[in-house]
């Protein structure tokens, strides 16, 4: 038997090779392939949960948290729900191939770029074994290789789910070796994939901090990061106050574990007497513990039923992933930017105000992915945005910015068509 | 005196501050800036020349080849055609603030991508001191902060050139800070550059394979590398022998110390007899040394008056940056696929056919920043691209590809405006 990084090696190099055919891989064989997943996932159900239930009872015994073997258990319905993703990620537009900013130069040159996927795709992520097909469906559809490495603590779920996946896809014609994935919990394996950039174009991480910081650290190859969102929403003066209060309670309480839920209100000093009862009220009754800043304390300690705390450093700029927020009452705009500036991850940013021009000024000088502007950060989503679904939500700046699906998966390159054009 | 690298993380920190406010500053003061620019260059001229008289002596001293000599020289006439350069960049379109991509969604909510400064772009450079003034024209057009880092070899001329970019840019309203230039030839800096983080959204590197290598293993940023062109010009069977003679002796001859000049020629069998002489003769006349395989020896050795070297192992794959080109005899379009998909560096790759299929696969199959039909290579070029100049040519997949100018010194903030929208 192979020892594991000789085996990762030749998953690399056979990925590396099924990469340069996938890239021209006809649109037809991509959707059949991902219809046929799609069909296999719901076909084979019963060896899926089989394999589920292991990894759920050996995440029980080892004390995981009710939300972690929530985010790790798949039942018939979740099952289901994968398969027809799929089938979304089939029915979107092929990327690749399409001709875009075709010019002719003066002298006579054709000149235009043309998508082309990136390679290979290396992913590492944790918990929801919905990700391995997820991340196997946009990479094949838009014609990239891909390199799977979920958490151990759904080991045999992704094994069963990725051997699912390749086996329907070069079935229907895809190229052998198209979707690899480490079957293996030992992790010296993924310290090794992040050496790898002779095989792995793009690596991207979902998961924790401790992950992104990890890959970010020691990734050798291009990493897009994200997933970490410090998200501020600010209610302006000027902000109708029955908005505020639905923008700012479903920020929050919607669903509080995820990388769009808002983490610190921001309230303009004009508007806080009145807003912050009205938002406080509502969120105690969800159950949010609010980190208070000095004057929204004043302001607040006379509501009966709330759950108070009193804000520290450490509230601004944390990224609670719980029914928790932070409210700091501001003196302006401007101090609001500057707060977000300083705290924000650049992830989502909201303003509440009925004031064009501050909704204005607050859209063009925040710097993050997606900024809002009488809206819930919680729209910040592939799926959301019309991408169809997404890989994970790039907080960096360069490639991509916010929800990546398809196109984000792409680049381009520039073709030259010319009838014997020489440089003067 | 504050040492170096307090001194550098001073110029981080005020690069830093400066990118915020340039971020938005108003196209007719960024275009103000680089007309004063370009006009400072010429009153300074005298300044400059001085400087740059030092950088050369010491050079010829030191016992620089004649290219290099050449390269790091500047005159009164390269002096008005950099000052020149800056007034193009100043006559192209501000890429900052432009909105694509806008939509409404079903639930109304208005979503549409925002062009933005990517931050601070860090530069460092070897020899050609306009490369300070070029890179400095294209950040502050984009919105950027710089931090500059030339060579030791030109270290007068280019702090000279710095300074005068960097107070003529002040006067005219650019926030202080925006220009920062390392003018110590001590190398720890540009260690220490490479791991500033926090400061450096995107470094670039624009020299020789040392420096490139030094970026990419060492950088702790974003880094878009490239310069690194191994060329190939295939000509087909169904070529037109003159326009492949033509388009040959311009890749490798019109400046053969270039990246995207022609390093290996491959030619079809079927055309070799009648094609090779005829080149082989052209670049003869030119003084090209041609390393040739055993097919394209055994046609040309009868051919008198050329410079015949057997090629080994080592030609196939290397970029010359002179009078030299590899010749390999191929019998087919897929040997031809092949040798480029294994030795190509994906810089400029070209065909010349005939046959529209031919170079439609060509086009299609190659994997590179610029695959030509009928053209020569010398075209991937920021200015002939139609980009009116560039920061350096991108051989990496991610962010930009090929030839990279204002938009590529860019990112993107999705913008997202509602009227109370929240998550269902």
């Amino acid at each position: 038997m192979k020892s594991g990084i000789a085996e990762l090696e030749a998953k690399g190099k056979a990925a590396k090779a099924a990469s340069r055919r996938l890239a021209y891989l006809p649109t037809e064989v991509k959707n059949k392939a991902l219809n046929s997943i799609s069909k296999e996932l719901v076909a084979k159900k019963g060896g899926i949960l089989k394999a589920n239930e292991i990894d759920y009872k050996a995440g029980e015994a080892a004390g995981m948290s009710q939300a972690m073997l929530d985010r790790l258990m798949l039942n018939s319905d979740r099952i289901e729900a994968i398969a027809q993703d799929v089938l979304t990620v089939a029915d979107l537009p092929d990327p690749v191939g399409e001709v875009f900013e075709l010019r002719t130069l003066p002298n006579g040159l054709q000149i235009g770029k043309k998508r082309v996927p990136l390679g290979v795709i290396g992913a590492i992520y944790e918990s929801r074994p919905n990700v391995t097909v997820d991340i196997s469906a946009l990479c094949l559809k838009s014609g990239n290789a891909v390199i799977l490495r979920g958490g151990e603590e759904a080991v045999n779920s992704n094994t069963v789910l990725a051997k699912i996946v390749r086996e329907a896809a070069e079935a229907a014609g895809v190229p052998r070796g198209a979707v690899q994935s480490i079957d293996s919990i030992d992790r010296t394996l993924v310290q090794h994939m992040l050496k790898m950039r002779d095989v792995i174009d793009l690596l991207i991480p979902r998961g924790g901090a401790g992950l992104i910081r990890l890959v970010k650290e020691n990734a050798s190859m291009a990493v897009v990061t994200g997933g970490i969102g410090v998200c501020h929403t600010y209610v302006d003066k000027s902000a109708d106050v029955a908005m505020a209060v639905a923008i700012a309670f479903n920020a929050k309480v919607q669903r509080p574990t995820v990388c769009n839920a808002l983490d610190t209100l921001l309230v303009h000093a004009d508007i806080a007497q009145q807003y912050l009862p009205l938002i406080a009220e509502e969120w105690a009754k969800a159950g949010v513990e609010m980190h208070c800043d000095e004057a929204s304390r004043a302001i607040l300690k006379s509501v009966s039923g709330l759950k108070l705390v009193a804000a520290t450093d450490e509230d601004w700029g944390k990224e609670y992933l719980s029914l928790k927020a932070a409210i700091k009452v501001v003196r302006s705009l401007d101090e609001a930017l500057e707060h977000i500036e300083r705290y924000g991850s650049g992830h989502s940013e909201a303003i509440v105000a009925g004031d064009k021009a501050a909704a204005a000024r607050f859209l063009n000088e925040v710097d993050a992915a997606c900024v809002y502007a009488n809206a819930s950060t919680r729209f910040t989503d592939g799926a959301q945005f019309g991408l169809g679904a997404e890989v994970g939500i790039s907080t960096q700046k360069m490639h991509a910015r916010g929800p990546m699906a398809l196109r984000e998966l792409t680049s381009y390159k520039w073709i030259i068509q010319g009838s014997g054009q020489v440089r003067p």
